[in-house]
């Protein structure tokens, strides 16, 4: 069990002690790669053995499953918020030899921010310098794979994506599983380091990671890999603190968050998200537009490409490895949106479009692409290419909006491969079920393949109070067809802010969407959890079907309600 | 508002309040049909109006939605669960003069039960006889309908589908609606009672509506028609009261169960079950094999035809309106079930495959079939032909014990449609997304397009405490590909018998599911509730959000969790 952690001077929300316990019946586990520190973290789920008729059992061997919760669940490290996380990734960053250390931080805001007293009590104790490309290098993991190189965060991730389940392989019954329908794609029984390589060469999958987030477990998105899913978290000009979104970002990778994404508006922006880098074992993805926007005092109009380079390079020497950029929304799509519904819902999209009709000018994001181009590759920030003009409405669903879009899209795609910058492209949003297959169809043609990213979709208008749910139908769907992450959906979506409670719901809901989608596709090793889980219930061994369980608490919670006595729990 | 009900004296459970209080700005409506006692209730819900720029408002029309939550929430209707619901059907009835009232209850047990004075206490007071087919007559709905006759209850239901949204085709914003994917089926804009009549003719939509429950308010069930679900209820041994089933019934109607199951296993099964066939406006399901079990004591070895016959003329003269009967469960098919991850899973099949292998003898269901459709052809109890043999997991999902079972089903279809009884059949289970669709087109292929019934199916197997989640993306999915009504999983799944809490949970989630197939499919008017929700959105019109929501209170408790100010609500 780790020590008490220690909480926040100024801010005195205690991280919930929750936070730190492993999972019941589980153990963290590492798996070592060609290099001592390439060190893979996953649970280990250790299974009671089965009572044969005979007197003797049979023994059931232990599930090993992707662990997203970082240190945190590890008992043998010693967590400290106000120190950060250990930086696993810091060798390998030094050995490419290809950054340098800076003697300061290059981005205006960020050196006014340093130097202002008042927010030394806010600030992250530890003051790091950022690192950033030497001169003329391109230090993007697509670069390295482009280049026949693997990267350690490349060994990294396959081992981590094969889920050590080749060590089951003598068994039939937990290893059956149904040959998928994968819409064309092939995903080999092992991942290779070389095969993470070739995909990411292909632009087909991406790793966010930024070198200036060097605490990073490296995390895989494509669609030859497992179907990831991201937390949004973030605070609001009227809510929460810094310490409740450090406990929010570890709450979502505890139930099985891949990436977290801070959509923070309030005060303290640049501070929290200090903090939260600091201490996040996944990448972290943030909407720059927003903060843009608060230097701007909320005017749309006022905005600049000098302020919003600025945010970028302060941002990505924090450490964020992916940029929502809404560079799609043209001057001339704009006009497109008139007869909508719900006209124009994304925020970023409805920030740029008042601006590009405000200046009547085309888009800055768009003309300065191969600007921010140049700002990513110096630091492999990721590009998430943003969804300004998706759906709000069942209504506008896949209409001409939000498809001349998604073609500008694929135009920045091929820009930013041309950079080597690594990119995935956002998608919606409200859609009915029998038309997400088009979705899936027409980002795959326009962007070539670069991984989707989809916020849900919703397959219905009216469940509000249950989005979390209606939209977890769309997600798994298009998952299914080949959507490479889904952005999770709160109970709250529509109607106000997630809480934890909320958090642990989406979570869970979008890890069930992803997991259904591994198994439709048949993707390799996807269903061994399944197996073993209904071998538990066939045998009534319920301490078992908890602990397989994607939220452990909750089933045995549920159980207990109705039969409490422990004798229920072994039948 | 209703008076305070009446309570059970016995049994001091009341029936939440708030169960007789109608939804928010909704309002019960009554469509009156040719003749003046075909009275189709559905809600109305008033919008507010929109203020324009120009300091005018835009009024938004009154949007009327389906209604299962009969008189409970007509504040006209004097509620008394001890003297049951009105009898709107008795006159329909009457006037086809092909019953007749019976001098006393057929069956032995019921007998037996009504002369014992140790159960006045828990009897429902108001003694009635039952209704029976004149001899030699046949009255099924399906009798009828090959007949050329149009009941009124084909009337009710074909007012009860358009859902009078005709009444709106005058507003294009609201009735623009997506081209669907039916898979095949064309359903026409305006459901007549033709209509109705051919698709009964046909076997591919069923009204269960025994003639002894004539406090029904008819539904149908067909993939030409919305998409329903049922809620199942039903006491256990050491739990629930009759006022508390009562209560689930009442709460399972209200947030939108089309059917309710009654799986009691507990004492005064047939005493409760008159309680809340008489105060049920949705038609009642039963598995009478439960009952028939409970009269041996629990020994599925002594299990006669005879009881089980005696079994099926008792819950029919209560006004059961569709059994599941577990007839495909063929000696032959348990052979296959042997090698599976979780043998056989349903109580049901898995009773009558002790029977079998006790025996060495053929399921008595099966061998008796034409017996039981001469009981059910002469109340109009519906078949609901079980799924003995569904998969309890992935791995057993679409195997050849699944689908021996489903080719029985359809050769029992035609069986029964030889007596012109009505059949569904029902559906797995357990099965990954991509084994979904072969599942429909299999029943469609082997049951000749009589209507499918499916729970779930759960698209994974480790969602323990989210099943209904979990379930509720095979449901959206399958009813999508035309299965007509999705039985409802709650999150108590797997774990322990579900509350109040877990119905509601249960119901709206599936209630999402349905809606999203009708989008799916095209069905007309689908779109239009969605339309006016996106709409109010649009226009943060928050009253109206909550009251198109379909769980309106859940929709104002979330958001007022955030901005509970009432400013907050028009913005």
């Amino acid at each position: 069990m780790n020590a008490k952690p220690h909480f926040l001077p100024h801010d005195p929300i205690q991280l919930d002690s929750f936070t730190f316990e492993p999972f019941p019946r589980s153990k963290k586990v590492y798996i070592t790669g060609s290099r001592p520190d390439v060190r893979v973290p996953m649970r280990e789920i250790t299974q009671s053995p089965t009572p044969l008729a005979n007197g003797s059992v049979e023994n059931n061997p232990p599930i090993t499953v992707y662990d997203t919760s970082g240190a945190y669940t590890d008992p043998d490290v010693k967590i400290d918020v106000r120190h950060g996380l250990a930086a696993i990734r810091e060798a390998w960053i030094n050995d490419r030899n290809d950054t340098e250390i800076l003697s300061q931080i290059s981005s205006h805001y960020g050196q006014q921010r340093l130097i202002d007293s008042r927010l030394d009590a806010v600030r992250f104790p530890q003051h790091r310098l950022p690192r950033r490309a030497q001169s003329g290098q391109n230090v993007t993991q697509l670069h390295y794979a482009r280049r026949g190189i693997i990267t350690p965060e490349m060994e990294f991730v396959a081992i981590r994506e094969n889920q050590r389940y080749q060590d089951i392989d003598n068994n039939p019954l937990l290893t059956q599983q149904h040959p998928g329908h994968a819409f064309g794609i092939r995903t080999p029984r092992v991942i290779t380091p070389e095969f993470v390589r070739e995909e990411i060469a292909r632009g087909r999958a991406i790793i966010p990671a930024n070198i200036n987030h060097p605490e990073l477990e490296p995390v895989i998105i494509g669609r030859h890999f497992l179907v990831k899913i991201n937390a949004n978290i973030g605070n609001s000009p009227t809510t929460s603190s810094i310490g409740e979104e450090i406990e929010k970002m570890t709450w979502a990778i505890r139930w099985g968050g891949d990436t977290v994404m801070d959509l923070s508006t309030g005060k303290h922006i640049h501070e929290t998200r200090e903090w939260i880098i600091r201490n996040s074992p996944v990448p972290i993805g943030t909407v720059p537009i927003y903060q843009a926007l608060e230097k701007v005092e909320g005017k749309a109009e006022d905005l600049t490409w000098e302020i919003f380079r600025d945010t970028l390079i302060e941002q990505a020497e924090q450490g964020v490895d992916y940029f929502t950029i809404h560079a799609g929304v043209r001057l001339a799509h704009i006009p497109l949106t008139a007869k909508r519904m719900t006209g124009i819902v994304s925020r970023g999209g409805s920030i740029m479009a008042k601006w590009c009709l405000a200046h009547h000018q085309e888009n800055f994001l768009y003309t300065h692409f191969a600007d921010i181009c140049e700002i990513m590759k110096a630091y492999d920030v990721s590009f998430s290419l943003g969804d300004g003009l998706r759906p709000g409405s069942l209504a506008d669903a896949n209409d001409a909006a939000q498809f001349a879009e998604l073609e500008t899209l694929g135009e920045l795609t091929q820009i930013a491969w041309q950079h080597d910058v690594q990119v995935m492209i956002e998608g919606p949003g409200h859609v009915p079920m029998h038309l997400i297959q088009e979705n899936m169809d027409k980002q795959l043609a326009c962007c070539a393949e670069a991984p989707f990213y989809t916020l849900g979709p919703l397959v219905t208008d009216i469940a509000a109070g249950y989005d979390h749910f209606a939209s977890g139908i769309g997600a798994a769907m298009i998952g299914w067809y080949g959507c490479a992450m889904l952005c999770y959906v709160t109970p709250k979506e529509h109607l106000g802010l997630p809480n934890k409670h909320d958090v642990r719901e989406g979570i869970v809901t979008y890890k069930i969407a992803a997991h259904a989608a591994d198994l439709a596709k048949g993707h390799p090793g996807a269903q061994y959890r399944d197996n073993a889980m209904s071998k538990a219930r066939f045998e009534f061994r319920w301490e078992d079907q908890f602990s397989l369980s994607l939220d452990p608490l909750r089933a045995r919670e549920f159980h207990d309600e109705t039969l409490p006595q422990a004798s229920a729990k072994t039948a």
